[in-house]
């Protein structure tokens, strides 16, 4: 079989929502699998310099239209939260360790908190908020708790992280395909592309 | 007939010179009309502090790869010149110039000009440069030395580059369609979309 896709993204990132909810359906149309590498995009750009976008008056206007024109383009519903953007330490983590059981499950999980943060506003920066959206979805507080605590699992998160700056991630979305790197929800149709024609 | 698609752009721009060769038929499909508008994308950047993309270390080896693959995917010949990026001012003025004279005239010299730098690699920074494009299609090089220094050429090109801040330009390309603003090479997708379905 071949390779999986890898798919690096921070919860906080509108446009890797956007692609979380597209990029399973596109892999499977060319008989690949997602591997889902939420990461700490801060440490990235930190070393890139870059900003986020709504922190640059003359882009915010565009930014946050563009975000809810390109939402509607794809019939995803969004809204641009308050906080945006948030520290997503706890969202990822919850996922990591959830991973280890059940990389269906981390998945579900995965997209449950961009829906909650895209979608129903709700502020998954908090870690009590990511064990509310945990216990939606079936895991138990206590076992969120004591998950979000675990130093296995932060060290997991700090190594996922170092490693994708080491691959050269520094953006969400950001893919990896058979070594070629793609960033931004806007080269989805390119990994597209890129997988039917076996590159060009 | 419908109002002409603005199309803003620097000549220092890859992804603009990407646009510029495929906006015409683009907006001839859709029976519009496009408004070629250089200004210079350096005063909207010390506003929004942006800086190029090739600036940012870890950005930098990415966007070589990914320019390099955009024009491959268009079918595009491209090799990114050194020095990168130029001052556009020499490029921007001989256009304003020209465009008084002709229209047609000067998308042609664009399109000369954006070749001249991303095709041959010459170096269009340089105001002979410029005149050496201008004199391979037809225009004497007496009288581009005096277009260039014209006040009233100088002036025109600041208007059209506040104007373009004014109207919330910051990048290139960059396309206001009927009101609705594009950013980037990324959107002209989204540009043949929005006049296909006027909106959505």
């Amino acid at each position: 079989m071949a390779d999986p896709i890898d798919f690096y993204f921070d919860f906080s990132s509108p446009y890797g929502y956007f692609a979380a909810m597209r990029i399973d359906e596109l892999a499977t149309r060319h008989g690949r699998q997602v591997r889902w590498q939420p990461y700490l995009m801060g440490a990235a750009m930190k070393l890139t310099g870059a900003q986020p976008l709504v922190a640059r008056d003359l882009v915010k206007d565009y930014a946050t239209h563009d975000l809810a024109r390109t939402a509607r383009l794809y019939g995803l519903p969004f809204t641009l939260p308050t906080p945006f953007p948030v520290a997503t330490v706890a969202a990822a983590r919850a996922f990591w360790w959830l991973n280890e059981q059940s990389i269906d499950e981390a998945r579900a999980l995965a997209k449950a908190l961009y829906r909650a943060y895209f979608v129903e506003g709700r502020n998954i920066g908090e870690p009590s908020i990511v064990i509310d959206v945990a216990a939606e979805n079936g895991i138990e507080r206590s076992t969120s708790e004591t998950a979000l605590a675990d130093e296995k699992i932060k060290t997991k998160l700090k190594t996922v992280t170092e490693n994708a700056i080491k691959a050269g991630v520094f953006g969400s979305p950001f893919f990896i395909v058979d070594g070629e790197a793609f960033w931004g929800n806007d080269r989805v149709n390119q990994v597209d592309e890129w997988l039917s024609r076996g590159g060009w």
